[in-house]
């Protein structure tokens, strides 16, 4: 059995499973405006960030997460310039997105303060490009700012959010979907984290329906590993004002001038390759 | 807190963490000449199988790991006939194996006859091709049957087994693979599953490197998820006697005429793609 005070587990009630990783010390504990926020070390997975009882990420494993939200739409589309992060409070993102050096604007937009202020503490790593010159920390209401965005002046959106319950519910709807699309110019693409695979096609599905309903011309889902999140297998929606077939900077990827830890070209390719079942439930 | 009569959860040492399922009876238990099995019925994942208290398989999501472990050798053989499965007592690789309808021998030699019997007992649709023409199943030691097998008589060697501790621990050695060398043909290849790319990769590099010290030209590892497995991301590692590039017969995964539910040409391709850090480590 599994001694609560030396495991944090996070049950998965409407699949019937449960992840644990052993901790060896609760670091921090607090209530924020939005959220209850917990930070422990663990024995094997570096620290752990906890939001409301689910799993945000580890030290050790959360490069799957980061690396696949953000190099896949990078590479998609011909030249991004502005890209503008919603939620992504633990600056892991933004990490990934200034390493394009073309990018000249990285606008995160974090509804909760303390999510950063955290990270900035205990996931130093992640941080390390939040004094960047190009790299703006904004903390409001990423629904609220894309309503007023600018029509056409922004590149990439990438919604890195938590779970549709909560303050991010509102991030999953085809109205804002419609204001980023609003906001994004003619070759702009839109990324979001959209679930496990295996449990929630239930969220997946509806997901993609509604970026095409608010104008999108093309999704693909990008599938990959993330041991703490449910089922340990998760995805990415790419929603493109344009065709996204062929927009794939495959020898750019290819000669990267950065570091990843997952992410490469061959990756890329390999993470829009469909499951069977996948394909026959979206019909 | 998971009450231990409600749920099942496998601890990974090692790497602090453990995943759990909910369960809603035991429906077996018994100790074997070789091991302990337990089978339980769960709530979200049909009924599970457990050996010496590790998940071996759950109804819902076996299907990543037989299609993986099967098809993608299959597809990378030019003419596989003859097929010798090590282990698989469960008869799930079986099943998928006899999917190829130039398959004319399948044989499973498991050491464990309690392993197929409670599979036919309860999870009977991993079975259904258990009185195929073509299918055999022998119960004895694969490592002995291995030694003795004619030279050149078997086109694929599938190693479907537990982890390379206790009964299996055999499988995963130099001399092993030299005797599958043998009996192997000119085409033939091998392919064995090599646990989780982000746990274990002090196990699949010496596995690589023990395949090519044994003779094989070239080996390759495919990457697949498996929820109810540590990390919940997994690994199958090919060694071919001859170069496997350029030897996956694409057209004919992508014409196949059977149904799967992960596996397709597109996911073979995929499987391949080796992430930064797995092709660094390999160096």
């Amino acid at each position: 059995m599994l001694d609560k005070d030396q495991w944090f587990t996070e049950i998965c009630t409407q699949d019937g499973s449960a992840f644990s990783l052993k901790t060896s010390a609760k670091l921090h504990e607090e209530q924020t405006a939005y959220q209850r926020i917990e930070i422990y070390a663990t024995e094997k997975f570096g620290n752990l960030m906890v939001i409301d009882g689910y799993y945000m990420l580890t030290a050790r494993e959360n490069f799957f997460y980061h690396e696949m939200l953000s190099h896949p739409a990078l590479f998609a589309h011909p030249a991004p310039q502005t890209v503008v992060i919603i939620g992504g409070g633990d600056c892991g993102t933004l990490r990934e997105v200034l390493k394009h050096e073309g990018v000249t604007r990285a606008l995160q937009v974090e509804i909760d303060e303390r999510v950063t202020r955290l990270a900035e503490e205990f996931f130093p790593e992640l941080c390390s490009s939040n004094h960047d010159t190009r790299a703006e920390l904004l903390f409001a209401d990423g629904i609220r700012w894309m309503k007023d965005a600018a029509p056409g002046s922004v590149d990439i959106v990438m919604i890195d959010s938590t779970d549709p319950i909560g303050p991010a519910e509102g991030l999953f709807t085809e109205a804002f979907y419609r204001d980023c699309y609003r906001a994004l110019g003619d070759h702009g693409l839109l990324v979001q984290q959209s679930e496990s695979p295996l449990y929630h096609m239930g969220i997946i599905k509806p997901m993609r329906a509604a970026m095409q309903s608010a104008g999108f011309r093309d999704t693909q889902t990008l599938f990959f590993p993330q041991p703490c999140y449910p089922s340990g297998w998760w995805s990415a929606t790419l929603a493109g004002k344009q065709s996204l077939d062929g927009q794939f900077r495959e020898s750019d990827a290819r000669d990267k001038r950065f570091e990843t830890r997952y992410y490469n070209a061959a990756i890329h390719r390999a993470a829009l390759a469909q499951p069977e079942f996948f394909s026959r439930e979206l019909g």
